[in-house]
Order: C-alpha cells, then sequence, then structure tokens
C-alpha cells in the first residue's frame, strides 16, 4: 500500500480570506487533518482554517502541555508524529494546520523532523504575520538594497540590543509579556519613535498604533512591532 | 462622486495558485488593474495573476525604463501615479498586481507615496519568495528564539558580510549577476555548506539544489539562497 502524504499547510496570520488557494485545496483533500493546540487554548490555526474545513475529516489534536518544559513539549510531539505517522501508514493524507507560514517559525518543524525522512512531504507557504501587520499600517517595510530583520521579543535584552542597533528596518515578533523590555531597548536605541504597534493584523480584533500611544503594559503573543525603513505615508 | 480605492495585491512568489482568496476576489472586483513591467519584460505579476483576470478590465502597464537612471524610474512611477489618480477620480478602484507582497520590496511603495494620502488605500498582503522557497526545499528557516535576516545580494561584498556574519539563518534575495560576490562572501564567512540556491520557486521551472553543486555563474533575479538554521531534514 503507498503510504500517505504529509503536508505543512500555512494558514496565514488570521483572516481565512488570506489563505491561499492551494491551502485551502490542499487542507479540503486531506481525509486527516492535525493542528497543535499550546497553552489549553483552542488551536488558532484551526480557527483560521475553520470555515474551509468539510467538517467530515478525521482530525488529530496535538496539545501541548501546560508546563512550558522542552521535555514535555518533546514527549508531545513524540506522540503526536506517532499519531499522524499512522495515518500515513494507512494511506491517508494528513494536513498540519500552521499559523502564518510553516517553516517561519511554529512547531511544524518538531513533525517534519520526526516523519520527513519516512514520508512524502509537501509544504504550501503562507502570509506571514509582519507582511499582514504592515498591510493594517499601510506601511512599507523595505525597498531597494535595504535589509530587514526579524527578532523575536522572547531574546535577553542584550540580544535584542545587538540585533536591533543597525537595522535598516525589522519586526519584532512574539511580543506578549516581553512588551516592557523591548520598549526599553528601543528607547535605548533611539528606535522609539518609528516602532508601530500591531494586534492580530487582518482579524476582526486589529489594532494598529504608534508604540508610543499604547498604554497597555503587556501585550497578546499575536502582537508584533514593525520597524519599518521610512515614514508611514498610508495613513 | 466618491473616489475609487488604491489596491495593492500581493500575487505571491509565481504559483498562481499561492494567491490568496482576498487577493484574488479584489483583483477579479477592481475595474482597472495595473503593474509594473522593468527591463521590457513583461510583467511577472500579471502573469502570475492571469489565470484569475476576467479579460474585461482595463489594463494600466506602468514600463519603467530600460536605462536604470533613478531619475527615469522616478518619472515613470510619477506618470504612471497619475494615470491610476486619473482612474481613482472617476470612481474606479485600482487593483495594482505586486509579486510577492505589496510591502516588502517592489515597486509599489512608490505608487503608494504618491498616491495614499489623496485615495483610500487598502493592501492585501502576499506569500513572500523565502517562504516559497523553504517550502520547495522543505527545510525549516527558523524556530524558538532564533532571529532571522533578510539582505539583497545587490549590497557592496563588506555589506554584506557585516549583515551575515553573525547571524541564526538568513535569505538572499535579488541574486540575478551578484551570484559570484555572494559565494565569495559566505566562502570567507565560512556558511557555504549551509546555503542552498532556489531558482524561480512555486514555479514550473523550480530549481533547488546545494550551492556547492551548482556549476552556473549568473543567477536569474528571482533565485536566492536560504542559510536555514538547522540542516536540512526533508529531502
Amino acid at each position: 500500500m503507498t503510504t500517505g502524504r504529509l503536508l505543512g499547510i500555512g494558514v496565514g496570520p488570521g483572516d481565512p480570506e488570506l489563505m491561499t488557494l492551494k491551502a485551502v485545496r490542499c487542507l479540503r483533500e486531506a481525509p486527516v487533518v492535525s493542528y497543535v493546540s499550546a497553552h489549553g487554548q483552542p488551536s488558532m490555526a484551526r480557527r483560521i482554517a475553520a470555515v474551509h474545513l468539510p467538517g467530515t475529516q478525521r482530525e488529530i489534536n496535538l496539545a501541548l502541555p501546560m508546563e512550558p518544559l522542552p521535555e514535555l513539549a518533546q514527549a508531545a510531539y513524540d506522540e503526536g508524529a506517532s499519531r499522524i505517522g499512522a495515518e500515513l501508514e494507512q494511506g491517508r493524507d494528513v494536513a498540519v494546520l500552521c499559523e502564518g507560514d510553516p517553516l517561519f517559525y511554529g512547531s511544524f518543524s518538531q513533525l517534519l523532523a520526526r516523519l520527513a525522512g519516512k514520508y512524502r512531504t509537501e509544504i504550501v507557504p503562507g502570509v506571514v504575520s509582519f507582511t499582514a501587520a504592515a498591510a493594517a499600517a499601510r506601511q512599507p517595510l523595505i525597498a531597494r538594497s535595504e535589509s530587514f530583520v526579524v527578532v523575536p521579543a522572547t531574546l535577553p535584552a542584550e540580544q535584542l540590543r545587538a540585533r536591533l542597533s543597525q537595522i535598516d528596518a525589522a519586526a519584532i515578533l512574539k511580543l506578549g509579556r516581553h512588551l516592557a523590555k523591548v520598549r526599553r531597548v528601543l528607547d535605548e536605541l533611539g528606535l522609539l519613535e518609528r516602532a508601530i504597534y500591531v494586534e492580530r493584523a487582518s482579524t476582526a480584533q486589529e489594532r494598529v498604533l504608534q508604540l508610543t500611544d499604547l498604554a497597555d503594559h503587556e501585550a497578546p503573543y499575536f502582537a508584533l512591532i514593525l520597524l519599518p525603513r521610512t515614514p508611514g505615508v498610508g495613513r
């Protein structure tokens, strides 16, 4: 019997209409869909894709443990890969739904590392959060010979400072409880005035404002900061 | 009379099926579509979107001059913005087709700078080339607390060296005739073995190989190099 294919499907930043035609086709055709849920919350990727799901598929919810312990997470990925592998062995394609793009952050690479050697694999790229945030802000990120840096807010302050000290333009992802630290670093680097805060880009809860106008002391995980090269032109 | 809306539509990396549902809807609904063509070549963005065009729209081809002189290009953008503005004044939406994403490199920001203050503007983000290249290579780009750097190959060698010397992972875009210079810099930095060459990702002409296996001395403009953090797992 032919084994099934492992499909990594990027579902984009939040708006179901920002899924690609290929993502929608592939996830509809697959008899099994899988997704990761973390912190006891429903899977964001499944929520984005929900309107496109036919409702007849087997679903594998890969729930990550509440405690952020690497070895528990690894065990959860092992178990998820084994459940997905069992479907692939039966010749069924499994579409793994991934927020944004499957290979740009996110947990799909954990499954890929465990399964790609054994099964045919196809990846459908998706729209990443920082381009959706730029669209929400109507803010060009880079042009011509400029460079762009993507850093996660989870880095220690000194590493953030080093990576942001010589930039043309940048995006700082995964803000969450790291907002205060990021603000401090941007202030030290003289970048505060350039910073645009974008929360839940492309969704009904979208917020776009200058970071200097943000009163909040914490941000959701799905918030980011853009440091564009040029001042905004479209707002 | 209400003026029309300026729509910046990301058409993605090359495969028409990697356009988003929203991009397809917006470009079909607009009475006017526009695109840039350069170097006397047909517009790549129009070619990507062609299967989705109803064939009844007015089209504005913004042809950039053959000579790469900044003042000639600026004059071409001025003229293009003025033609687009005339349609917007008549109350017609104009969908500007953009390869990849409208705000991540590309010439749309030139039009945005000239028109956004005067007309309502909406941006539809698109899949960028480096995630499509990672999908083609089945290669995770970054995970966890890693950073990512995007640099254009057009930079002078010493600037490339500076920007690539401390990376977790990176993509080098716009290779073209800069391939030899990039190879030299990667060799000096000890990054040659990590480099994956991807040409025309997501199209029928797609090529993926280790840079060390590439015999060519020049590359197309739509070729890039990935410097992933971790060795490939999916090939």
